[in-house]
């Protein structure tokens, strides 16, 4: 029998649940002429039924039994934006064993589950869409599965983070501490209370997960991902960064090589003209290099209540203009080879460094020679005075591999002419 | 009977079409997994055999006699990248007759005759994409026709020609005047010995009719763009605009608003602060602003070799997909609506403008009081001495409707005061 329309059940009623009911329904003459049908919410589970909401819902649209979305044959599309791991995962499970199709939001279940859910998808022959869960409105999971299938890529490398980069954009355009930035931004609702996910890099790394898995079509899930947070990055580095002409910015890297993927988050000084340095605020972007179209960059809001509904709502209608055409699962999985990770100790990168060492003569060339004998050549050195019987040096090396770098760095933390090595953040230039 | 290849005829071997070769060739593998069939090319037809190639075909691939890619049943995909009106537009109606799909980077046809052939295409349940045809490899056309498909879409701005972008950019980085300017982006071929198409916007407002058509769902043809060129743009202006804050682009724009489109090219100032600012050198960027995913920015090359092929060939896959899933067809043109385009006259904007005027008291007394009287109201004026007698006044206006503006400056025009009106430039703000 023909379908007369499509029906969505919702789990969650949070900032992006609500956000999806507003744009299904506020765009909804459009979307219906896109897809060919109606596109309408049937259910939405929450687990307070007397909470006061932002949308209006007819009677009986919300319900606190899950079963009501996953278990009537009416719904056709499952909506999952509770967020977290667990009962997550259960009713996605569950939904696609019923036959629905999923679209999801949720980053932190596909970058450690996603094979089970891919799975079980395929087996199913159900759509599994994930755009909002990397970078909230942009469209970059579509471009890397669709429009730019044609090539390798080669890198892919974002700022995918709202919260950190807004911390780094105001500490750039203040000059203020990391404390001061991380205190105004959880007044402002940029940063949560418990900021660790965002600032210790992890909310970051499930995406370059995500983004590496789809741009190298091999599974990479969180555990693969080096991770560095920004608590470390003081207003006096960032000082140093503009001096040196670099803008630094909390970075996912995901590069692959000879067949090797190397996947990581850290901190990292760019040069002021890359595309990313002017990336601002809470938004984000990822630059993606392929053998075809070179360098890419995608632009938008990562995060929000209506800049997300965008993402899961063009998830829905696709899954829905698959249903009208009959050709779910069409778009399936692309995790077909399984490719090695590089370990962190053979990532080859530039490095910023700053020591604080005794102001007495000989201190750099004792340095500089550790340095030679690790192989780690150095393209910058700024000596600075600073107070006090201790000088500041900062070096920028030329490329060179991490446990080279390390290496160096354990023989120079032993000197006794080095107080304290202040800080190291690698640097990105325009490699490929 | 099952296929077990997709066969693609491609119609002229020159940049792009030598691109496409290439990359279905180097990415043949993860091609053939991701559309679950090899993808290969079976005939291409061009002008002259012996015209030295720069990719290598097995004998009997190329072709002087279209019948054979276009009445060949053998023959699934018909990829058209020989440009022009025709025979182009010809050859792509012979293919769609005969059922094929069609893959295109024509943005001249498109601009000109899209409805005639997205109507054939339709009548047929044939593919008919076309995602090279603006801005190159960046997957513009994809992302609002479905990742942003729950979007009502505001506003479409972009750098979508090179050339100019390149011109610009130069005489920005170097203060150096258009002349000069072309002349070297003519010895490094990023501008064609007749520059015309691109210097006069006309190659831009080719790119801003098909993208407003997608964007807001209704037929925008050439000759609905209103358009301005790079050539009158000084040295000069773009000193002022550094002083005020502003960098010079040339800018396709497109907009709706109460269910009216306005659609025009012209050079104009945009707030150093803005995304599309940092856009320079050959490469092209698209801003979008929608009601749920706020403002987002594509960015890529716009043109070349491989750029433009990474889109022909994403659109092959696409094609492939489709025909591996028996529905061609499926997303097809999305202009369900008809609305009709603003009169630039009614066209709101703020203007920079720039005139030289005799060096006495009162002069700009009179200018303002003729603005006054126009309903032009100034936000911003800069008097700059200049040799002899005269003196250089420029100012900023107001939001003001573009007929109002010219009112005045038929105005002014006529005073003795007033020696010329040496330019007058738009100013885009952050307005949606």
């Amino acid at each position: 029998m023909a379908k007369d329309r499509i029906s969505v059940g919702i789990l969650g009623l949070g900032t992006v649940g609500s956000g999806v009911v507003k744009v299904l329904r506020q765009n909804r003459e459009g979307i219906a002429h896109k897809v060919g049908l109606p596109v309408e919410v049937a259910k939405v589970v929450v687990r307070d039924l007397n909470k006061p909401r932002s949308v209006d819902l007819l009677p009986g649209v919300l319900t606190t039994n899950p079963a009501e979305v996953l278990e009537d044959p009416a719904i056709d599309v499952v909506v999952e934006v509770m967020g977290g791991i667990e009962p997550a995962k259960e009713y996605i499970l569950r939904a696609l064993h019923r036959g629905k199709h999923v679209v999801t939001a949720n980053k932190d279940l596909l970058a450690i589950h996603g094979k089970e859910l891919f799975d079980a998808a395929a087996e199913h022959g159900s759509d599994l869409f994930f755009e909002a869960s990397v970078a909230g409105g942009i469209p970059i999971i579509a471009a890397l599965k669709e429009s730019l299938a044609g090539n390798r890529i080669r890198k892919v490398m974002g700022i995918v983070n709202g919260t950190t980069n807004f911390i780094l954009s105001k500490m750039t355009a203040l000059g203020a501490g990391f404390g001061e930035v991380l205190a105004e931004a959880q007044a402002l609702g940029y940063a949560e209370a418990d900021p660790t996910a965002d600032v210790e890099g992890y909310d970051a790394a499930r995406k370059i997960a995500i983004l590496a898995s789809i741009a190298f079509n091999t599974r990479v899930t969180l555990r693969d991902v080096y991770v560095e947070g920004i608590a470390k990055i003081t207003a006096r580095d960032i000082t140093y960064a503009r001096e040196l002409g670099y803008v630094i910015k909390l970075l996912g890297i995901a590069r692959e090589a000879g067949g090797v993927v190397e996947v990581r988050v850290h901190p990292a000084f760019i040069p002021r003209e890359h595309p990313l340095a002017a990336v601002n605020d809470a938004f984000n972007a990822i630059f993606i290099t392929g053998d075809a179209v070179g360098d890419t960059m995608f632009y938008g809001r990562g995060a929000g209540e209506l800049p997300t509904a965008s993402a899961v709502v063009g998830d829905i209608i696709a899954v829905a203009r698959d249903l009208t055409h009959n050709v779910s699962g069409r778009i399936a999985c692309t995790c077909f080879e399984q490719k090695p990770i590089r370990p962190m100790g053979e990532v080859e990168a530039s490095f910023y460094l700053r020591l604080a060492v005794k102001d007495k003569p000989g201190v750099l060339a004792g340095i500089a020679s550790v340095f030679g004998n690790q192989d780690v050549s150095l393209a910058t050195v700024l000596q600075k005075k600073t107070m006090g019987e201790d000088a500041e040096i900062v070096l920028i090396t030329h490329r060179v591999q991490e446990q080279n770098l390390q290496d160096a760095l354990c023989i120079i933390e032993g000197l006794s002419t080095v107080t304290e090595i202040s800080n190291v953040i690698r640097v990105v230039e325009g490699e490929a």
